[in-house]
């Protein structure tokens, strides 16, 4: 069950506002989704998340999978039940983490064989396999099982990824059976503008009702990855929702709303958090830092948050030397916060037809 | 600024129900104050804190002194400021820390030598250093500097302690200046009744606007403690606040009430969570373990918070054994809730005049 409709469109740019409806609700695009690994977006609540207009997550299958399994999940009544989240849900097939997180992969035409990033442990993932965990988990939309190739690569590797990719993505869409759950293609084709037209050609041709770009942002220049977005933006289907997998920096964000993305996900604001970090409308600054020790202003004077509104850089920079839980909690709650604001804030400009001052005015304000 | 009015007392036991109103609003009494250590209840924000009702928490002036020093709060406006609590606060008075935690202590007439437990840094305590740190954290009750002998000790090393304890809180009342701040005496004496009743004497005549018990629950069986309360509530005067200091184990928050303490604080709900442990009304249990892995209740059928309406021990065990904030963050609120509305049905039974049903159906149920 998934519908999308493109409500306005940016005159100058491949911007472009829409309306996507999915089992657990309406969400306006272009959007940014919060990476709720486990099943929990770190240190942060359903409440926390819906205070902030938050209608769509991304959980990890390849985590859930491993912890704490996809039957108990099930049995729990599926993701939404188990963590409490009544909005959109949005899992990853495991493609990425089989590829970045665990060790000791074989690929073969048939599926991956891998260890477990926990215990070691020897695990095979096909794409039927994948399709029966992501089933279980019970996700709004589930994405196909694909080769993530790392950067850099060779030509010759990436079109063997590309291949797999597309035979992967028959078979996926084949033992796909879940009526209320949505299946999106994934594009890969590293940053070699060939590979991933053809991708987005083979992709295409299985039909999906929504396309991601994936193996992005995995260490090419920006530069690149901006190209990349640009074939996207010839290559797929205009009227079909596009997700930019991993990808959530402001900045990038932006770029790629004028590239005609409409999702995106990325465990950054979240991440970031942990370590003390924190976006400001002039960019990010490292709240631990001496210099925020008697700074008794917010972490932005210009959000209007929660955070923001009740706690100093000074407080936060002293949970943080403390190592208090408190700390990541408020600083994923703010940065999580910042997306979504962003997001909106590109929403309302593309509505107004005022995208390219938008973009304009933000890369003014903010140094990355 | 501190006033307290009983108003009512237990017929059968020396229970008592009070009125405590100080700078920052009125707190119902018996009341427990959860620990914010550093500035914060671990995990958890004021808001959360509001929900449950809480009107006062303790902070740790050792703790604070040593991160990020009082001067620091004192220019953010005090703790109320620094941390956003619009409700009461009380700072120990970094007594028990200096001889608990500190190392290659030394204690003489004037103060207390100590080094830190963090870096190892030499500072000195006296009742005047310490007047003055509190005084400059700005809590609504602060307490005076006393020596916390520990447990076993001789009869002799206590009486010395005991007759320190006397000598510096006089210096405390002397140096103590703040109007807006009430200063609590603290009696000790550990568990012999002669050296508490000479403990409590010598406080009196130094007078103050409430009393605390220190130096029980620190390794004493705990008819001990029961029985040196029941001294207490003979020897500390019947009108004014009696505060239980480190106590909050909900069976010895049901006993205090009984021997007339108004007021008690500790570390367990909090330090509980982190460790995967939840208070219930049957007793407690260890969430992670394998036996919850698939069980879809609430951590407690019969509490009503936040996290026994939304989450079951399934979620809970996931998040405590996959390590996630939200793991402390959940069961933080849950057992603090716990305590904060097991004293409200104790000042409800008291109300109703009927706590001596309550204490007997409490041990009927509760298994520790």
């Amino acid at each position: 069950m998934l519908e999308f409709k493109i409500t306005k469109k940016d005159e100058e740019t491949s911007a472009r506002l829409g309306e996507l409806k999915i089992t657990h609700g309406v969400v306006d695009t272009p959007i940014f989704m919060p990476v709720g690994t486990l099943a929990t977006v770190k240190s942060l609540t359903p409440e926390d998340l819906c205070e902030m207009g938050i209608k769509i997550i991304l959980s990890n299958t390849y985590h859930l999978y491993l912890r704490p399994g996809e039957d108990l999940v099930e049995k729990a009544g599926g993701l939404h039940s188990f963590m409490n989240w009544k909005h959109g849900v949005l899992t990853d097939s495991g493609g990425f983490q089989v590829f970045s997180l665990s060790e000791l992969r074989q690929i073969t035409d048939d599926g991956v064989y891998f260890n477990s990033h926990i215990d070691g442990s020897r695990h095979f993932f096909t794409p039927e396999k994948v399709m029966d965990i992501e089933q279980k988990l019970g996700a709004d939309i589930a994405m196909c099982f694909d080769e993530c190739p790392p950067y850099p690569c060779t030509y010759k590797e990436v079109l063997k990824a590309v291949e797999r990719t597309s035979a992967w993505a028959k078979r996926c869409k084949e033992s796909h059976t879940r009526t209320d759950q949505a299946l999106f293609g994934i594009v890969q084709g590293g940053v070699f503008e060939e590979l991933r037209r053809k991708s987005a050609k083979e992709i295409k041709e299985v039909e999906f009702p929504g396309y991601a770009v994936g193996g992005l942002s995995v260490g090419e220049p920006k530069e690149d990855m901006y190209a990349m977005l640009q074939v996207m933006d010839e290559s797929l289907p205009t009227e079909k929702p596009r997700y930019l997998m991993g990808v959530g920096a402001p900045e990038d964000l932006v770029e790629g709303v004028k590239r005609g993305i409409d999702m995106f996900d990325c465990v950054l604001p979240t991440r970031l958090a942990r370590h003390g970090t924190a976006y400001t409308h002039k960019g990010k600054i490292t709240v631990r830092n001496a210099k925020y020790k008697d700074d008794f202003t917010p972490i932005d004077e210009e959000c209007g948050c929660y955070v923001c509104k009740n706690y100093t850089r000074a407080y936060i920079r002293h949970l943080i030397k403390a190592e208090e839980i408190l700390a990541p909690r408020l600083l994923s709650y703010h940065n999580v916060y910042f997306l979504a604001k962003l997001m909106e804030n590109i929403r309302t400009a593309i509505l107004q037809g005022e995208f390219s001052g938008f973009y304009n005015n933000f890369f003014e304000n903010y140094q990355y």
